[in-house]
Order: C-alpha cells, then sequence, then structure tokens
C-alpha cells in the first residue's frame, strides 16, 4: 500500500506546544524564542547555562557512498530520534536547514519522509527563520563593500584578477553561474568578471555552522579571505571594515532553531553548509545544546562516511570539543546492488527493472563499500553501527546479506522500517545504537593540526578513500604554498570531491583502490576554518531542469500549499 | 543639549508585551503569532473579524517637497500616533520596513528618531520577520524561471532582447545594476544583459503592498509581465507556471508585522516599495486591520504630497476602497528656505551655514511649496493639516511665517516637537488633526479609472505638479499605445520623478510653472496594479559611499550592536 504523500501526512501530524517539548528538555524558558507558532529560536545564553546538566550520547547518522537518490539519511537521522521514545530514553535530533534552491528545483521539501518527518514541513522548507537570507545578506554586502573599494579607489590594492569572493542566492539558477558585473557607465562601478553560488556554499554558512559563540563568529567573520593583493597576501573582511556589519546581520541566525519531529522528539535545525566543498554537517552550537538535553543526541553529516562522517570527526568534533559515541552507517539495498558496478541509477528516474529482483548477491558484491565505511568509522576509534533502512520492494535475504557483512566487520547492525511504521519501525535500531554508545570510547583524530596540508590531505586519501596516490597540478602546489606560508597551514582539511564515489571518480563503485587523487586546485576558508582542495568538478550553483518543482507547487483552493512534495 | 543616539533611546525603552498592545487594539489572539521577544505577525483572517469593529479616523502624513536630508515625515507619523494618547485617543501607527541596503549605506537605523521611534529598533532594521527576503526570494525565482525558460528551448518564444524582468537584492551594490549573465559553457545559459534592482525596486513588494488577500495576490502575481514574445505580446508569470510558487513564498509576507512606538503605541508595518517607481506606501491589509483597531490610524506616504500622497488618494485608496479624513504635510524651515532657491542642501553634508540664521522673510519665498501641496490634498477633497517639524535651531518668527502661510490656505496648523519631547510634543498636533478629521470628508480620485493613460498622465501632472504640458519621446508613446492595446489601460499610474522637485528638474524649487514634463519610457507593473512613466533618471539600485555605514556598525564589547545610527 503506498503512503500518503509527505505533505499530507505531516498535515495530519499532532503537534506538541513547543514550550512543553523545551521543558521536557530542560531548556530554560527564558532562552527561548518564538518564531511563528510552532518554531522558535535558542539564544546561546543556554549553553553556559546547561553546562552543567548531564551529557547525552552523542551519535553521528551518516551513510555508505549513496546513490544519486540518496539513502534517506535525514529520514532515518529522524526515525532513530523517534525510535529513542519507543525504548523509554529522551533523545534530540540535529539536522540542516534544507536550502530552498533545490526545494523549488527537483526535490520538493526536505524534511525527512513517510512517518519521520520534521515538522511544520511547510516552515522549515520555506524561510523557515530566515537564517539563509541573513547568510546571503552577509556574504552580499561583503561583496558589495569589495566592488565599492575597487570603485572608491582600491586602497588596499586588491588584484581585481585574483578576487575569489563572488555572491551568493539560495536559488537554484545557472544563469548566475559566470556573470560580468560593473557594466553600465562610470558611475556603475568597476567591470570584472565573477559569479553566483547557492548560499549553501557560502562560506559564511559554513562558518555560521563551525561558530562556537557570538565573539568567535564576529572573530572568524573577520578572518575571511576575500582576495589577495598585488604582492599576493591576503586581503580580510576585517580590512574592508565590514565584519562587524556582518556579525551584526547574523546576530539571529546564530541562534539554533527548535521544532519538532511527527511523534514529538525535538529537532535542532540549524545552518545548511554544501556537503562537498564545505562540512554538511549542521551547527557546533546546535549540537553543544543539544549534548546536554537528554539521553541521546542523534545528529547527521551529509553524503557517505568517507564525506560527512570524516569532516564531521576532523573538523567539526576539533571545533566543538565534542567527542562521538557511536556512528550510524545507513545502507539501502538499492544502493549496495548499484556498488556491485552492474547497475546505472539517474537522478529524478526511476530504478532499473533489473534491479528490483531479488539479489542478495550483487548486494554481497557491493558490500565493499559498507566494508570501508564501517573501517573508516573504526579509523576514528567510534563504534559503528549499521542501520538497515528498508524500501518496500526489499527482500529478506538482501537484507540478511547486509547483516552478515555488518557482522563480519564486528559492528552492530539492525533494520529500519521507520519511513513507512514511524519511530517504533526503528526502536531496535535505538536499542542497538544504546549498546554501541555504552561501549568506552576511544575518539582520535585522522591527523593532528601541526601537519602540513600536504600531509593531511593524504591522510584522508589514503586512510579513508582508499587512494594509492595524489597528485597536485602546478597551481595546486602553488595555492598550498601561498596558504603555508600565510599561515592557514594549521587548518583541518575539506576534500571537495564527488560524493557519489568513495574515490574522486563518480563512476567507480564499491571500494576501488590503486587510483590517484587529483588536486586541481585548492581554496583557503579561513573564516570558517578549513582549506579545501578540488578534485574534479564541483557545481556550486545548480540550475533548474526542464519540468522544475515550481511549476508545480501552488496555494490551493483552501489556501493551503500544495506541491510542496 | 544634545539628544542622546536614536540607538540609546531606543535601548532605553520599556517595552509593554504586544499581547497586551494587540488586546487594547481589539485584535483576536488567535490571528497574532510571536516572531521573537518584542514582534508579531498579525494573520489576515483578522480583516474580517474586525470587519464590523469601529472604524477609525484615517489620517495619511506627507510633506511638501522634501531636501535631500528629509524632513523627518516618519518621525512625525510616529510622534503623532504618540501624541494621540497625550490627549486620550487610541491612535494606531502604519509605516514601511526600512530596507536593510541602505541602512548599511548611508542612513544607519530608519525607525523614526529621539523620542519618537519604533522598537525594537534593532529588529526593524535587520530583517524584521524576513518579508523583504521573501520577496526577494519570490521575485529571483521568477527571474531563474525566465533564463532557465529560454535555455530549455524557449517555447513561449520570449523576446529576448524585450525581457523587462530583473533580478533584486536589498543590498547598495552600484556593481549589480548592469551585467550580463550566462557566460560560461553551453551548460551555464543563454547570456544576455539584465541586472540587479534593490528589493525595495521589485514590483512584487508593490503588489505586496497593494494585495488585498492570498486570492488576490496569487491572481496579481500571475499578472505580472515579465517581457514579451516575438509578436510583441506580454508573457505573464502564469504562463511561465511560477506564480504559485512565488504566493507560496510569500505566505508570511503578507501578514503585517505588528510593533511598538517608545511610548507603546502599536505600529503596523509592512512592505517598503520605493517612493519613485512604485507607490511608496505602506501595505493595504495593515491598513485595513489597523483601520478598526482604535480612535486613528495614522499612515505614511513617501516623499512630498505631490508623490507619496498623491499615489496613496488615486492608488492606494482606490485598491483598498478605504478614504482618508486628514491628510498632514509635514513642514520644516530647513525646505522652505531651500524652496526659496537660495541654497543649496547636500545629502550627507552640514548645511549652509547662512540657512542657520533667522530668516523668515527666505521661509515666506519657499512657502511657494507649501501653498501647492496643500493645494494638492484639497483637490482629493481631504482636509490638510500642516505639521512644522520643529528642528533645534529654529526661530519662533520662522515657525510663525509657516503657520501664517497654512492659515491664508485655510489649514489648520501646530508645530510638533516630538523628535525632542515624545508624544507629548505631537499632543497640539493630534488635537488639530483630531478637528480636521471631524469635518465631513468629501473624498474623490483625480481621475477615473476609465479615463486613458494619457488623459492620466496629464492631469497629475497639470493638477498636482504645476506642468504646463507633457511631452512624450516616441519609445514612450510606443509603449502607452501597446499598454493600451494589452488591456492595461484601466490601471491607475505611477509618475516616476525626482522627489526633490515638485517638477521632474529636481533644480527647480517653490512650485514652479510653465514647464514641461518628458516622459521618457513607459513601463507597466502590471502585477502590482499600475503603470509607470519614467520621467528623469531614476535609479533603482543605490551605491555605497567613501564611507559606509557598513564600517561603523559592530558589535560591541558587551555583545550589543554599536553604531547602527
Amino acid at each position: 500500500m503506498a503512503l500518503p504523500s509527505d505533505l499530507e501526512i505531516a498535515r495530519g501530524a499532532s503537534l506538541k506546544p513547543l514550550d512543553d517539548i523545551a521543558a521536557e528538555m530542560g531548556l530554560p524558558a527564558h532562552h527561548l524564542e518564538p518564531y511563528g507558532r510552532n518554531v522558535m529560536k535558542i539564544d546561546l545564553g543556554a549553553i553556559d547555562e546547561l553546562a552543567d546538566a548531564p551529557r547525552a550520547k552523542y551519535v553521528v547518522v551518516s551513510a555508505i557512498t549513496p546513490t544519486p537518490l540518496g539513502e534517506g539519511k535525514t529520514t532515518t537521522t529522524v526515525g532513530i530520534g523517534q525510535g529513542f521514545k519507543h525504548i523509554g530514553k529522551r533523545a534530540t535530533v540535529a539536522i540542516r536547514q534544507p536550502s530552498m534552491g533545490p526545494t523549488f528545483g527537483i526535490k520538493g521539501g526536505a524534511a525527512g519522509g513517510g512517518y519521520s518527518q520534521v515538522v511544520p514541513m511547510e516552515t522549515l522548507n520555506l524561510h523557515l527563520t530566515g537564517d539563509m537570507h541573513a547568510v546571503t545578506a552577509a556574504h552580499n554586502l561583503l561583496a558589495a563593500m569589495i566592488d565599492n573599494h575597487l570603485y572608491q579607489g582600491n586602497q588596499l590594492a586588491l588584484d581585481q584578477h585574483n578576487i575569489t569572493w563572488r555572491r551568493v542566492m539560495d536559488v537554484n539558477d545557472r544563469a548566475l553561474r559566470n556573470l560580468v558585473v560593473g557594466l553600465g557607465g562610470k558611475a556603475d562601478g568597476v567591470p570584472r568578471q565573477t559569479g553566483f553560488d547557492i548560499t549553501a556554499a557560502s562560506e559564511v554558512m559554513a562558518l555560521l555552522a563551525l561558530t562556537t559563540s557570538m565573539t568567535d563568529m564576529r572573530e572568524r567573520l573577520g578572518r575571511i579571505v576575500v582576495g589577495y593583493d598585488a604582492d599576493g597576501q591576503p586581503v580580510t573582511a576585517e580590512q574592508l571594515q565590514v565584519a562587524g556589519s556582518m556579525a551584526v546581520m547574523l546576530r539571529e541566525a546564530i541562534k539554533p532553531n527548535l521544532l519538532q519531529t511527527l511523534e514529538n522528539t525535538p529537532v535542532l535545525v540549524h545552518t545548511g553548509p554544501f556537503g562537498n566543498i564545505a562540512t554538511g554537517n549542521s551547527s557546533v552550537v546546535a549540537d553543544r545544546i543539544g549534548i546536554h538535553c537528554g539521553d541521546f543526541l542523534v545528529t547527521e553529516a551529509g553524503f557517505g562516511a568517507d564525506m560527512g562522517a570524516e569532516r564531521f570527526f576532523n573538523i567539526k568534533c576539533r571545533t566543538s570539543g565534542l567527542t562521538p559515541d557511536a556512528a550510524v552507517i545507513v545502507a539501502t539495498v538499492r544502493a549496495l546492488k548499484a556498488h556491485s558496478g552492474k547497475y546505472r541509477v539517474v537522478a529524478g528516474k526511476s530504478l532499473p527493472a533489473e534491479m528490483l529482483a531479488e539479489n542478495p548477491d550483487d548486494v554481497a558484491v557491493g558490500a565493499a563499500n559498507l566494508r570501508k565505511q564501517i573501517e573508516n568509522v573504526r579509523l576514528h576509534g567510534v563504534s559503528p553501527v549499521v542501520a538497515i533502512n528498508a524500501f518496500p520492494g526489499d527482500f529478506a535475504s538482501e537484507h540478511d546479506a547486509i547483516r552478515q557483512v555488518a557482522e563480519e566487520m564486528g559492528a552492530r547492525v539492525a533494520v529500519c522500517t521507520n519511513v513507512a511504521d514511524g519511530g517504533k519501525g526503528a526502536a531496535l535500531l535505538a536499542e542497538v545504537i544504546t549498546e554501541a554508545a555504552a561501549e568506552p570510547t576511544d575518539f582520535r583524530f585522522l591527523y593532528p593540526a601541526e601537519a602540513s596540508l600536504k600531509e593531511k590531505i593524504e591522510t584522508v586519501a589514503t586512510k579513508i578513500y582508499g587512494a594509492a596516490d595524489v597528485e597536485y597540478s602546478p597551481q595546486a602546489t602553488r595555492q598550498l604554498d601561498t596558504y603555508e606560508r600565510a599561515g592557514f597551514g594549521k587548518l583541518p582539511v575539506c576534500i571537495a570531491k564527488t560524493h557519489l564515489s568513495i574515490s574522486s571518480d563518480p563512476k567507480l563503485k564499491g571500494a576501488p583502490t590503486g587510483w590517484t587523487l587529483p588536486v586541481r586546485e585548492v581554496r583557503a576558508s579561513v573564516g570558517a576554518g578549513f582549506v579545501y582542495p578540488i578534485c574534479g568538478d564541483m557545481r556550486t550553483m545548480p540550475g533548474l531542469g526542464t519540468n522544475p518543482a515550481a511549476t508545480r507547487i501552488d496555494i490551493g483552493p483552501d489556501g493551503e500549499i500544495v506541491g510542496l512534495s
């Protein structure tokens, strides 16, 4: 039987007053501010006030290398949060805010799915409390100050051809990828080539996700490097005297948002950095609040464990000072079949019919990817748990094949059916996570901050991705030298590569070895606090398709939204 | 004695719980949604529910033709609202939302001034409830859909060289005025020239200010003309199938925001359309709520009475169905001296020293402008009240000179000192407004909807501006013909001209006659519901100066904002 649409299910939800939810979390009422009827912001004073409250177990949810369809990581994260209630534990969920661009592009809403959703889903998917827009505004004020600086005489001697700061907007708009600004007359600025990225790709967004306090945010904003001067020296937002205004614009956006699941589990929704060129993790401040609000804090890390979880461990945890107690790896039958290399899965299209037949052997072949992702979690000293996200067409033999691989690797494992069944479909998974999180932890970073940037890149490439070697373009080598000289060498690395393979080649499935990671270019998000080598084509501004979701979303006759999912 | 800064005064305010303020207004609690601690949104259900409540007297606040410094119209509007309380009347104030672009450009905050401010001023000046950003997002989704339409094959045969829809952003950024988008490779869209306006100049903003309901908004969005096809026929947002998504994006932005003055007078803040190419008035829906919430609704109309008030009468009132009971014309000594034609006032600079000397004769010479603006109000059958907004350096003889002119014209008049004294400084003005509003009204539009566009333009030009004639460029004539044929001839006109003269030449002071209004070009805001002839250079995207406010605004050591005003 087909499920009702996500929007229909969400609309039938019985929401609990957020005041009550916050009280159960132990959040003091004076740190809460309502935003509309079913959303609140939590001010950062809560971090200090909760410091002595008991610490929750910290669970990060990641995945095997996904197909272009995604493997239901957000849905499983929400489901786990719901599931804990069914085993008598109090959990808080932490996720990223969805970007509106893709909502009106290909996706419709993004708030979990089926009976594991965050509500109100319309608010979550549309503006929420305006944090994304505040990031856009702060980012673009800096851009305007750069172009104004050129126009007013360029006192800092910014090299017009080496300005790295672009503009952003939360929309899928390919026409904005590359443009020439400053055309018109003399009063209309200095012509130069630049472009827009989607807001999720903004360094300001990454910075907001990693900052620990208002003071820290103000300092990080000042450290943002917007380009280089004629001598190749970095020019910062502080030098342009705009970091203070950017901080002022972000003073509400720094506060995490409180929503709930369909089953009234508290959900902290905060920030939405890209998963390829940035960390793909929700905010440090949300987790620092949530870690004192129950028995478990379940936080999501974008893409596969080689991407989101690696950054969670080595970038986010390094900043937050929090250490995880367990790492969930979401696996699906379809993704493991795809990792056999025998099928081609395309976004927006149905699965090939032959993938739907019962075939535990294909699952076993593709399981190399799962094995490697389990190993990657272990490399950080964290207990892995495999969550088999069940789909209606799966066969028991296929689930068993996954279970067998997990058990061989010594990982705990459980099937979850929370999309169809809500929290009770993830209760068993929650039990298994509880066991894993009860083990003594031995968390460790993959590399020390003191290692050189090249050492860091090579460590991630060989240990996590399974590469044999790393190859740097002359440009990348020059850039790495520049960054080391400029003092950015202590930053962690966030390797921008495809999420569709554990390698840098989206066509390589499973867990390929013997390949070389090509570093084409290296950029520095100095304000956010990481250096990101570019390994492959990274698209930072999506486009719209032939039939965008925007053509289906509307106000229905009853005044309610239709078509959002 | 110098006043403390606006921000210092605002921070010392004693705010009243908005629930209490709303209760005093008679607003049902179930139509209120809190947004942060001291802001609420009011849903449009309140309009129907209040329909039978007594109707307040409706007062529009306009001004003589201002200097580039502005004559304190918002401040006086706020002061009048405060003043009513001092004479035992309940008033509601309605103003536009300030644009963030200028806040970080030249102005700092814009929430009134001194002891007549709207609070919390930081929230008002920074994002508020995100309405501006929602307008930006909806506007730019339409732009993305246009460029995607070209990219996907251009089924509607849009003429690439006749696309009138640009993009918007709430920032002062001259480099975005003229640009070429769609550069890069084949996958990056179709190259074409376009540009950005500031969000206040968006037709979506004007539309939001004029709409009467969610259903009406959805229809208006569909009617937006984005350009013309190969046959010269208009192409609409409805044809691009995006109007529904735009409405969904605006479903919170359509709700007016409730704030308060320093003296706890309710203030409805809603929408912020430009005063030159759009109406410069706050929203119809806010006024339709406020009209049933007390004894007086005090609403502001941008720029001089030839601009904001004329549009208030002929565009906003035509849409809202509400008719005004009195019109306040704010006059200052400095502006009337400037209208003598003897002085040059420049934005961002101090007044010329010789303007500060006692000189009632100059005031009398410049009073021609005041006389004409009084006459303009009378042309609509509305009782005029002259408000002399007192500045610290004014002389009594100069105030008397203004008073004498007003009385000669049969207008009521009062001095107000609310910037320094708060509401009690506007109590006398409130008394005088009460008398004016008690007179029987004889409100009439300046022209019937059925008149042709040329007749409408000529009526406003000759009767309101004092022009002898109107001259159309060949392009303007062609465009007017196109619009009449397309069925837009029934729309009112919103003449875009300088606000610094009652004529179309900013250098002409007082009330010049014998001049000709040159109509260079005519544009149609079909969704918003008006046609706007362009008479002179209209800047729709401001730039930043040599020393932008953004360099002074920051987070202070105590975590509070500094430098906002």
